[in-house]
């Protein structure tokens, strides 16, 4: 089965990467970007049956930092 | 207006990152873990009016390495 888990800066988080990104398109001439955020983003391929809860567990415990990030898991 | 953009590694090319996940998901007792492959997200803020074209020009030019990469546009 597929599992995908979008990790993302909690609000009031700093993004500088986001922000480089935002003034470097403006540098390559697109206009009214007004503010990027950048995520990560996670596609597992896990035996049938894995249940969402196990999934919720390998975000906690390594693909997000839950000091500064939300996650978010999709069953593809 | 709000889009998000997907990068991810075109089918084929090694992810290094993402195997090194997977085991050490293997590693923290996580079973059946068959494979990982890690990709980013954009939330971009942009302009009311901004065409999907022009998001897409943002990604060929800056957010997607696209020898290697494919991305996906999707607004919010």
């Amino acid at each position: 089965m597929k599992a995908r888990v979008f990790v993302t800066l909690k609000n009031g988080v700093l993004d500088p990467q986001g922000r480089a990104i935002g003034q470097a398109l403006a540098g390559l001439g697109f206009d009214g970007v007004e503010d990027v955020r950048v995520g990560r983003m996670f596609e597992l391929t896990l035996a049938d049956g894995t249940e969402v809860s196990t999934i919720e567990e390998m975000a906690r415990k390594l693909l997000a930092n839950m000091v500064i990030e939300n996650f978010r898991v999709e069953l593809a």
